[in-house]
């Protein structure tokens, strides 16, 4: 046991314990998810500590011998150790303080051990004036949010990427099974399956490409804002080595903030990252949505998809497969759209020259960072690899589909082939049937306008038939 | 023109307008929707503006002769009159001091008139001192909110009720239409159509209900309350009666609220209103989207339902028809959503004795009810009332499907059934020939677990088979 | 090691493990949050085992010496054993199967345990047809999710009511702390910070009553309802004995659905609860907002209350303590709001007999309530016990104030009060300075109208002064 | 009278509508909003359908004859005529079919008209088979509300520049105005109005910047795709051409989409422009709040800024004048958030080829574009150009001020200043005359580093005293 104190007086403190009085502070007063901090945001954090380190070394500031032990304690942190020291809740007051200092206390202690001090000799390394050195919570505490959605952002990128691969693959593989496209749930005209896998593969693609998009403004960090965005306290060298030392830890083109108090009252970069996930998340939603409906069935539904049964489906119906995984996928995007909800009421209760709900909004993006990265890589792994399709069936249905009839619009006009449409649909006698009974066309010519092959392509099929 | 004044200064007002320098400022502040003032919102403000003027002249503290041309004033608009004068944008700064302005403003020129005086004289009947007596927009504006919202309310309720009651007809029209049920949207086991729609009357009515209930929390009105909700200006005597007016003038119980402090604080009943308009919408989603599934082909889908067209449905597809009713409901509720969450934040943005973001929540409610109920009775009279069951479609279905083999759970248990599902699947036979062939039940013991009929029951098909 | 197989083929399961083949499928399928079941929601769903397996016995269909042991297993579940057997994602498709499985199988293996046989042999005693006996995860399921809402919802009335008390006991502490009352941010008129208080406590307290209100909506269950909603393979007597012995093993009053089909479609009854959560939380990000504005200085702010010091504010900044307790309960109602649009999206995207998404909904219900009840209890425990009333400041405030000419309305009229306010504001003289040199009232008149303590309550100042 | 006859039956059509039978079918279904089309939009459908014609003229599929007087009924509709001749519902079912019927029915009409024709002599000029050549509503709809959206943006990122602009002249003025900088809305450390000004002003640009990064996602129309994205019935030919006419006509760079199936089924890019909308308005809302803050008063408050008066405040507090124009653009802000919520649902709710709730969509983009736009209008012209500084304030806040210690943490350390800090806040003494008394500074070195002005700079101040 030894004992640390603040302005609130004295407490005890576990031997073990790289924390120290703030960390425990914190851990009283919040006590509200029983979560931990994400791993990856201590690793982003202590990587924003090194570099500033480096920086307050290099500027002279900080005393090598005290700089490369903190260094040397923050390359353990990013290499996975000490990562039980970090106790706080991850929704807290305090605009991050309590993470920042836990941070700075562990770095401190852990400091002091590698000199062969004690823990809590902060006469020799503290946690406010070295590990925390031109710093404040309110630059170093989003600068690390900011590395570590980069760092979750790529993993999520490269989860859309590999799907849009995979689903362009299945689109090859799908290339010539031709099926009845569906507008409203309603029959409309023939498409195929390649092209609707194609066109899913488009649109996993431009979320990669948004999410990309949406990195770039994360780039630009406070790192020497200090308390207000003003920069007291940090020297203009310290900023702008701090940054570089940033962009060369990380491999990212991090960059001062061109405005300081700007990058520091304003957290819309935070809800910009948040939206470019939900907007993604909408469109993997109708994508599974799809799968659901192309895989409906077996026997009652529209059975045009095999998706590879992955666990039985009922524990009372026996035999039954569900599409567990486009409905995780599903239930998943609908968590990263409630979390943009939460990131954007934090960001919309900045004051002044802080936003102190910072907090919850980390929190919400790296949980949907992390759950949307895992569901698209299981959704690519366990469902899209191994899906089929059944083409006869698919087959069947466009055989039975009178919205054929849309390709003779050229051909005989919008009126002629509704009434065409109708007659089809009272009867119930397919429609080439009707056109040679109404000889509205030779045989030849309706073997050439009514081909679901040509219908799937750009142009006018039978155009030559055409008076134009 | 006349010429009137306020402490900003001196404005023209054209002769024929009822309203007054403080319409008018608010006209030149506020160009923001370009919408006009809710109808029904208008003749609410002139419901509560009436009562306090009875209650003001109940106490004595109000001239007769002045009262009396405020209230012929305040019926004239209730009867639909002078509805143009009000002239200020929904979204507005300023609580609502421009609408209650603007409404003491038309009903003291309106009186002034009516004695036969000028309009703009208001040393006789003062806009601030007598149309606005004992009171503050601080209370008389929310509270005409309130009176607003169960007007309107009430005729959400009844076009509710009124589409249960349509859809409780359709589930006895179909209350012999067997049908597939699905979960996952996959082959499940059997039910009634009309087992379905009585459902839907179910959640609706729950619906009609959860509006009525929220209705209660409305009528806590703070007239009386004043400024800060202290009853500054406003006698004991007056609070009893102008509430007393308020609920002879409306039929409806409102009452002064406990708390008078509280009620000009919080805004919390009306998120609990849009929020009860939320979860009803959710209910109508799931219905709307039921039936677009249901109504899915007429060749490619489901084809169990038949919507009345009610308009072509498509420029280029000849014959298409689409489910646009339900389609208009969707996205009338997706609206009320939306709105929801413009309310959510308005409520969330109070501070002190008032919430000023009052005008957006207010805004948002009278819509949502407005379109809900429209969309609620299109969706009844347009789509319910004729929508037709495909009887022979959903016996094809039904027929094909392996999903009854769930009646055999207790008799064979979970894993012979499963494999005989499995079966039935891979070989595409009838689950009854397997059955035979298997001889795992005479073809009597079968008959009498294997019907569809009473398997949309409670109770073990075949019971007495079962060794229990 | 022991094997276990489904339709899918055999798997191999560790020794160790209550659970089995299922469970270990949908650890496979669902690495989505990492995070681990509620343990209340565990609790709730043995019970619902409990209440099945002794409703079984009680028709007969359930062998006694199987059902008992079963009943001995989920007993010692819902004693907060084995918890550490529920390894499924809580975020997972296929409707909760994977959790009712999951619970199945440890239920039967540990059942079997305590016969003396062998994990696994589920010819004896069956997850599916034993465990799950008349059972449906589409009935057992949500059925737990209420049972474990209601349980976590009385936690949170409990925790609402008591910082309502909390809040009543200051509002008599601050009776007579009189303060400046402001609309808009601005100067409006005299109130206590007691009255304030007071409302704070009001509307807390309504908060708890539309929690208990809306527990109503969650207590018809549809246990009975297995697949579909059509009561197949559970019979009649089942359903009514498995309600009766739900009610009797929580102390709720659960009841048996009216409409089974219904309640299982419509989950609408989860949205009901989230959505109070969030118009709860509405009110509470309002009282948190205000304790931020009066604590707000101490110099350079309102500081009108002074809130408990808990930590040290700034890792930079000495001496700095910021009100975190309120911050952290802002932040947690941004979560719950954040949340409720998940419940949202959930809830709107059943289909047909079920609805999917139930385990996002309950995912996020759970946490709202428990992260909500934490902050509140956080919020009473360490700011509003502690907090106090800066009286000196209040008193200043109010002395430098304009708005008390409010009060003279109704005895020099809405121009002349207004005419004398300007005049205030641009000299900088106090308003009764004013007042004595214009001659506009007497000295006497003057104290018996510009009351403070008056103009608190209801009334007219200086009422025998107007001439009425 | 006319007739018009669809495949519903024959209709009346009054001899004035230049609108035809599928219109008044709309008229009829979608009675919801009771609002009208935007202007904007009508005129945007009335440009991509002049592309139309002009390609299909330029292929040679339309009759020059024909499509000269398409194009020139188009151009009246440009110019602003015919806008009463557009009735349908903003919210309808149909996926827009209605709308483009319309405004098809209205081109035809009005081009028989010019050739001389009677109205309504659709053999002669179809609204299907020329107004509608090689269109679907599927791809003129959605290219409408791309053009649409593109030129209201146009019109906001301008209003966003102007009120940087101002926002930065503001700053100019207020460059050397000191006061207390607030986090957590505790006192911090200086900072200068000035700065606090160019903050607003570079996230006001940053969020025109982000609207006009959101318009290039609008640039891929899918003309050309018709009924389902496949080309059925458009010639390559025309594909190109279309999107050259597109582009040429609004001089924006609309260019045919590189997948149009994709961009067919899709409707993320409208997520992505409502998106940037809740982001730009969330850096408002911060603005505008601050704007409350420092406005707060004008004696019990901060009183830091004086907006420009506006209109009087309170219909019954005298002299009282609140920030009326902030207040509007918050409330907009919260308007714009909602919409974004509606927007959400309605691209979640796409299927297969098509998403039909576009309506719903683009009645959400419109009015949000439109309300921002004019808010921020009025912000600037009505409140930011009137704004002034409250010096003298500004300075008494500054000199009472505790936080001025952190200047001394590189010099004493985070401890000892800690220690000063509370003895001021307890002892009431101002900071220097403690660090005089205390001797912890000489008077000189004092006066060097706690300069309120060398504060709002990056560096140490007083560094040269340092030992380092």
């Amino acid at each position: 046991m030894r004992f640390e104190h603040d302005l609130l007086g004295e407490i005890e403190v576990p031997d073990h314990a790289y924390y120290g009085v703030q960390t425990l502070r914190a851990m009283q007063n919040f006590k509200i998810t029983g979560q931990r901090l994400d791993t990856d945001f201590i690793d982003s954090l202590a990587i924003v500590k090194k570099a500033a380190a480096k920086a307050n070394m290099a500027t002279g500031r900080l005393d090598k011998a005290v700089g490369t032990v903190l260094v040397a304690a923050a390359d353990e942190i990013i290499s996975g150790k000490l990562h039980d020291q970090f106790c706080v809740d991850p929704i807290q007051g305090g605009a991050g303080t309590s993470v920042n200092m836990n941070m700075n206390e562990v770095l401190s202690n852990r400091a002091l051990e590698l000199l062969g001090d004690q823990k809590g000799n902060y006469t020799r390394i503290s946690p406010n004036n070295h590990a925390n050195m031109a710093q404040s919570t309110n630059d170093a505490f989003p600068t690390a949010i900011k590395v570590c959605a980069v760092r979750k952002g790529r993993f999520l990128v490269q989860a859309l990427r590999t799907l849009a691969q995979a689903l362009d693959e299945k689109a090859a593989e799908f290339k010539d099974v031709l099926k009845m496209g569906r507008t409203h749930l309603q029959d409309a005209v023939p498409i195929t399956l390649g092209q609707e896998f194609a066109a899913y593969a488009s649109a996993v693609r431009r979320g990669a490409g948004r999410i990309e998009d949406v990195l770039q403004r994360l780039y630009a960090v406070n790192m020497g804002a200090t308390a207000v965005g003003t920069g007291l306290n940090a020297e203009p060298a310290y900023i702008r080595e701090v940054a570089r030392q940033l962009a060369e830890l990380t491999g990212e083109p991090f960059a001062t903030a061109e405005n300081l108090v700007d990058a520091t009252n304003n957290t819309d970069a935070f809800a910009d990252m948040s939206g470019a996930l939900k907007v993604t998340a909408l469109a993997l939603i109708k994508m599974a949505n799809d799968f659901r409906l192309m895989a409906s069935g077996p026997r009652c539904g529209l059975n045009e998809l095999a998706l590879p049964p992955r666990q039985p489906g009922s524990s009372i119906m026996p035999g039954k497969v569900n599409p567990v995984i486009p409905e995780v996928l599903n239930q998943t995007c609908y968590q990263v759209i409630g979390n943009d909800l939460a990131v954007t009421l934090g960001v919309e209760n900045g004051q002044f020259e802080l936003n102190v709900m910072e907090p919850v909004v980390a929190f919400n993006i790296f949980n949907s960072l992390t759950y949307l990265t895992n569901a698209v890589n299981t959704f690519n792994q366990l469902c899209v690899q191994g899906v089929q399709a059944q083409r006869e069936q698919c087959a069947q249905w466009l055989e039975r589909s009178v919205g054929i009839v849309t390709a003779l619009l050229p051909h005989i006009g919008y009126e002629n082939s509704s009434r065409l449409a109708e007659e089809a649909y009272k009867t119930g006698q397919p429609v080439r049937e009707l056109i040679l009974k109404k000889k509205l066309l030779t045989k030849e010519e309706m073997d050439m306008i009514l081909s679901p092959e040509k219908m799937t392509q750009p142009g006018i099929a039978g155009k030559k038939l055409v008076n134009m």
